[in-house]
C-alpha cells in the first residue's frame, strides 16, 4: 500500500516476479487541510497543512477489498502486507495510538489532527534548532547536510509544545504516520529505522540530548523520553500480524505479516532493483528525491541526510532533493504558454506539455540561448534555502514558450548535476542514475537528463514504484525472501540505461552548465539578493492586509 | 511629414497655433526586407534590413494628398514642408541622388538597397572602428558614449566596402534617408546637423581622418571627401524649394519652403514643448529614445551621442536610448500569457494589455517579489552591448503573467532611471521628463516611471509627436517664426506634471531599484554570462544550418 498526500493505493502483487496483478485508489475526503478545520470556518495561519487519520482507515477499508476484487485473488492467497507513507508527516496520538484530534475535546484544534509533511509553519522553530546545533556543534548535524527543515518531527513537536500547550500535554505519543499505519494494522508500535533517522535526528543509536533540547526550550527537555523513544524495527522486518479488526477492515486473513513502515521514496529503491552501493533512485514528480546507499559513511553538504539502514538495512542511505521539478513545468505550461500553442496542442490531440516537448525537441543544445534556475519552489539540495526563488537569463523578443520550456527541464537536470557532483565530491560515489515517478514518461526529459548528467539512465518499468516496493517488503516481512536485496531481484522492474548519453550534446551542455553553476553560486551561495525581493514581497502583503 | 519604419505619415498642422488638420499614413509596399530582395528568393544574410527608396516617394505621392483632400485645405494655403525619418537610414546613390537599386545592373544586389537603421549585419565594421578609435584615442569617441553603433553611417558603409566593392565604387554619395527625402523635395542634397553629429561622426568640425579611416581599411582611406561630405544645413532652416516635379507628387504649389531633414525623436522635442535645456524627452514605443538639450559639454558614458545643434541650433543635443521597451510588453502579452487570460481580456471587451495593467495596478509596489531586466534587444544606454539579454529573477509557483508584466513595465523604468543618473553623474543635469509616443497611454507605466525616476511626468498633448515637430520646423523654414524655440512655444503641446511622484511608493521602488543596479552591474559591466549564452546559440542555429 502507498499513502500519498491525496489518495492511498492498494497494489495486488505476485510474491515470484512482482507482477503487479490489480490496484485500487481511494481519495483522502479532507485531502489537505489548509484553510479551515472540518465543521469549523476558523482560518487556518500561512503555510499550515493537515490531514484527518480516519482518511488513512478509509484507504484500508475500501482500496484493499477493490484491489483484491479486480485481481480476483483469493484473500487466503495474500501472505503479507506493507505499506509506505509521505515523510515527514506526523499524527499526535494517546497511549494507545488514538489521533488526538479523535477526542471530541480537541476536535476543534489545528494542532490535534496530522502534520502533513507540506506543513511549513514551524520555520522559527527549525530555524532555532539550526542555529543552536551549529553553536554547539552538535555532531548530528552534518549528518543532515547542515541542516533540519521545518518538515521534520523536532520541529513541529515543538511548535506544539509553544503553541498549544495543552494538546502537547496531551499527547502520549508524536508518531510517524508511516508507522502509525502499521500499529492500525497490526496493533503494535514499531519506529521505522528509515523515518526515525531522516526525520526523527536518530544517528548512531542517539537523538538529540536532553541538554541541547532544554537550551531550545526547557519545557522540551524530555520530550525524547516522554513522546517520541520508541522500539526500532530494521526495514523488511516484521511488525507483527494483522489484527482481527484490521482483517475485517481489508477483507484479509488475520495474523499475515505487516511489514515495519516506510517512506514513498525510500521503497522505490528495491522496486528499481537500486538498491546496490552506488545506485542514485530519483523519484521524479511535482519534485524529486533522490535516494542511495553505499558502503561509505560521509558528510555531504546540503544533503537531506544519510542514516544507516535508512533505504536497506546494512548500508547506509542517503537522501536528497530537489523542491520544484514537475510542478515548475506545470506552472509554466498553466501560466506562461499562449492560446496560439494551447489551442495548436488542443487540434494535435496532445497536451500543452506534450506540444512544448515535440518542439522543444526539434532544437539543438544551446540553441535557445537561455539558463534558468529551477528554485521556483526554494532549493533544498544542495542549498537548502526555501527563500530562494526561480530566475531566467538570456530571453529575446525571439524567445518561444518552447525556448523557456526546454530551459526549466536543462535546469532541473542542471540542479541534478549538482546534487550528484557534490556527493562525488564528498567521497560518496555515484554509478548508475535510475529514474523512478511520473516525469520517467518524458523522454526528452530523460535523454536530457543522461546527457547532462554523462551517466546512462535507467528506467524503472513499474507505474506503481512505491507500491511495488512496499510488496518487496511485505514478501521479506512473510520469510517468502530472505532480505530486500534478494526480493528486488525477483521483484524489482527496470530498463537498464534506456538511455544513454551522446559525447555532443553532453559538450555542449557542459558549457551551459558552466553558466547554470556561476548563477547557482552567485544568486545561492550569497542569496541576498533572492531573500531582499522575498522580504520586499511579504512586506507587501502585510501592508495589503493591513489595509484591508 | 514623419517617415517610420513601415509607412509614412502626412500631417496638415496650423501654423499659428499647432492644431493638426487632418493627417494621412501610405504603408511603404516592400515594407522592411529581411529574408529576399524584391522578385528574388536568395536569402539575406541574418540582421540584415534593407528597403526600397520608391516606397517613401509613394507616400508623397498618396498621403500628402489625402491629407489635404481630408483638412479641406487648399493647396495655395500650405507655406512649407517638413520631414522627419528614422536613422541611421542609408541610401546609396549616384551624384544625382538615383539610389543605385533602381539601376538595372545592381536591382540583384542586396548591397544597393537602402540599408535600414536596425540593420545590424555590420557589428564587425562597428567593432573594428571601436576597438581602432579606443586604440589611437579618437578624440570623438567620449562624444558617443565610448562606443559607435553598428547601425550608423561609417560601420554600414565600410560593410560594403568589404563586401560588394563593385557597388560602394558605384555609389557616388551615401545619404541619410532623411536628407534623400529632402532632395527629391527640393532637389537639392542638404546634409542635416542632426544625424551628421549622431550617426556621421561629425563632431567639431571634422569627420574621423584619412589616417584612421586608412587603418581601418586602406580603400577606405578617402571615404568622407569621396562619397560623404555634403555641406550642412541647420536644424529648422530651409533646405530649398519645392521643384515642379515634386509639387505634381504632393499636389502642394511649387516654390514653397522645405526644411532640412530632420529624426524622428529628435524633432518630438519642439512638438512636446522641451527644447529648454534639461528637459528630457523619451519618445515611448517599441523602443524609447531620450533627447534633451543642454548647456554645457560633457562626456557621458553610454549615451549614443552628443552633438551641438542636434537637437535645436545653439545647444548641445544629448541622445541617449532604450532597445527596449513597448515590444517587450508585446513580446510577453503575445507570448507568455496563457489563454484563461487572453479569454477573460476579449470578454471585458479589453486588450491583453489593458487586462494585465489593470490586474498589475491593483498591486503594491514589490508585492510579486520580482525584478526583470529589460534586455530582450540588448542595451542601447548606458551600456551599448547588444549581446544582453533578458532576465527575470524571483519567479516562484505562485507567480502570475499580471506581476511579470508589471516587473517587465518597472523594469525598462529602472533602466531609464540609470539613463537619468549617469547623466547627472555626469555633469548633465535633467529637470523635467517628457514622455512622447504611444506608451504615454498607459496611465500604470507612467505613474510608475514617476515614481521610480521621482520626478514630475510631463505628457505630450499630441499624437503625432513627429509629424507636428516637422510642421514646427517647416514653419520656420518658411520664416513664419524666427527660430524653432520661438515656434515650439505657440504650436508645441504638453501636459506639465500630469503624474507626480508619491513619497511612499518611490521608496518601496528605490529598494527594488538597488536590486535592479545589482543585476545591471553584474550582468552589464561583467556581460561574460550573456555573451556566452548568445555565442552558444549562435553555435547551435550554425549547427542546425549546417545539417540542413
Amino acid at each position: 500500500m502507498d499513502f500519498g498526500t491525496l489518495s492511498g493505493r492498494a497494489v495486488v502483487v505476485r510474491v515470484s516476479d512482482g507482477a503487479e496483478i490489480a490496484s485500487a485508489v481511494h481519495e483522502y475526503t479532507h485531502a489537505v487541510l489548509e484553510d479551515t478545520l472540518p465543521g469549523s470556518s476558523t482560518r487556518l495561519p500561512d503555510a499550515w497543512a493537515l490531514q484527518v487519520p480516519q482518511d488513512y482507515r478509509d484507504v484500508l477499508c475500501r482500496a484493499v477489498p477493490e484491489a483484491l476484487a479486480t485481481a480476483g485473488v483469493a484473500p487466503e492467497q495474500v501472505v503479507g502486507i506493507g505499506t509506505d507513507f509521505t515523510a515527514c508527516t506526523m499524527v499526535p496520538t494517546y497511549a494507545d495510538g488514538t489521533p488526538l484530534n479523535e477526542d471530541p475535546r480537541f476536535a476543534d484544534r489545528p494542532h490535534a489532527y496530522v502534520k502533513l509533511w507540506k506543513h511549513h509553519a514551524a520555520q522559527g522553530q527549525a530555524d532555532r534548532i539550526n542555529d543552536l546545533a551549529a553553536r554547539r556543534g552538535e555532531r548530528w548535524l552534518p549528518r543532515y547536510g547542515g541542516l533540519i527543515s521545518s518538515e521534520w518531527e523536532f520541529a513541529k513537536a515543538l511548535q506544539i509544545h509553544e503553541e498549544d500547550p495543552e494538546i502537547y500535554d496531551a499527547m502520549d505519543r508524536w508518531v510517524e504516520a508511516a508507522d502509525w499505519i502499521v500499529w492500525q494494522l497490526c496493533g503494535t508500535y514499531v519506529r521505522n529505522a528509515c523515518t526515525a533517522g531522516y526525520k526523527g535526528i536518530l544517528q548512531d543509536g542517539q537523538y538529540p540530548s536532553e541538554d541541547f533540547l532544554g537550551e531550545l526550550n526547557p519545557g522540551f527537555t524530555s520530550f525524547v523520553t516522554d513522546k517520541l523513544d520508541q522500539p526500532l524495527g530494521e526495514l523488511g522486518s516484521r511488525a507483527g500480524s494483522l489484527t482481527a479488526e484490521a482483517a475485517s477492515w481489508t477483507g484479509l486473513p488475520e495474523g499475515i505479516a505487516v511489514a515495519v513502515g516506510n517512506v514513498d521514496a525510500h521503497v522505490t529503491a528495491p522496486a528499481a532493483g537500486a538498491v546496490e552501493p552506488g545506485r542514485m533512485v530519483a523519484i521524479m514528480g511535482t519534485s524529486t528525491c533522490h535516494v542511495m546507499s553505499s558502503t561509505v559513511l560521509q558528510d555531504v553538504p546540503g544533503m537531506c541526510g544519510v542514516v544507516d539502514g535508512g533505504i536497506v538495512a546494512g548500508s547506509y542511505g542517503y537522501e536528497a532533493g530537489q523542491s520544484g521539478v514537475g510542478d515548475i513545468f506545470g506552472w509554466f505550461t498553466s501560466t506562461g504558454v499562449p492560446a496560439s500553442y494551447s489551442d495548436a496542442a488542443a487540434q494535435a490531440g496532445e497536451s500543452v506539455h506534450d506540444y512544448l516537448t515535440r518542439l522543444a525537441s526539434a532544437q539543438d543544445v544551446g540553441q535557445h540561448g537561455i539558463v534558468a534556475l529551477d528554485w521556483h519552489s526554494g532549493n533544498r539540495s544542495v542549498l537548502v534555502d526555501h527563500e530562494l526563488s526561480g530566475l531566467v537569463i538570456g530571453t529575446t523578443l525571439a524567445t518561444k514558450p518552447e525556448d523557456t520550456y526546454r530551459a526549466l527541464l536543462e535546469a532541473t537536470a542542471f540542479g541534478t548535476r549538482v546534487i550528484v557532483e557534490t556527493f562525488r565530491d564528498s567521497g560518496v560515489p555515484v554509478e548508475e542514475f535510475v529514474v523512478a515517478g511520473g516525469l520517467a514518461r518524458n523522454p526528452l526529459l530523460m535523454q536530457i537528463y543522461a546527457d547532462v548528467l554523462r551517466m546512462p539512465l535507467s528506467i524503472i518499468a513499474s507505474e506503481q514504484g512505491p507500491a511495488l516496493g512496499s510488496a518487496i517488503h511485505a514478501a521479506v516481512a512473510a520469510g517468502c525472501y530472505s532480505d530486500v536485496p534478494l526480493a528486488s531481484k525477483s521483484m524489482g522492474k527496470v530498463r537498464r540505461a534506456a538511455f544513454v548519453p551522446d559525447e555532443s550534446r553532453s559538450r555542449r551542455y557542459d558549457a551551459l552548465f558552466e553558466v547554470y553553476r556561476g548563477l547557482h553560486d552567485h544568486f545561492g551561495r550569497d542569496p541576498l539578493t533572492m531573500r531582499h525581493l522575498r522580504g520586499l514581497r511579504r512586506d507587501a502583503l502585510a501592508r495589503q492586509a493591513a489595509a484591508r
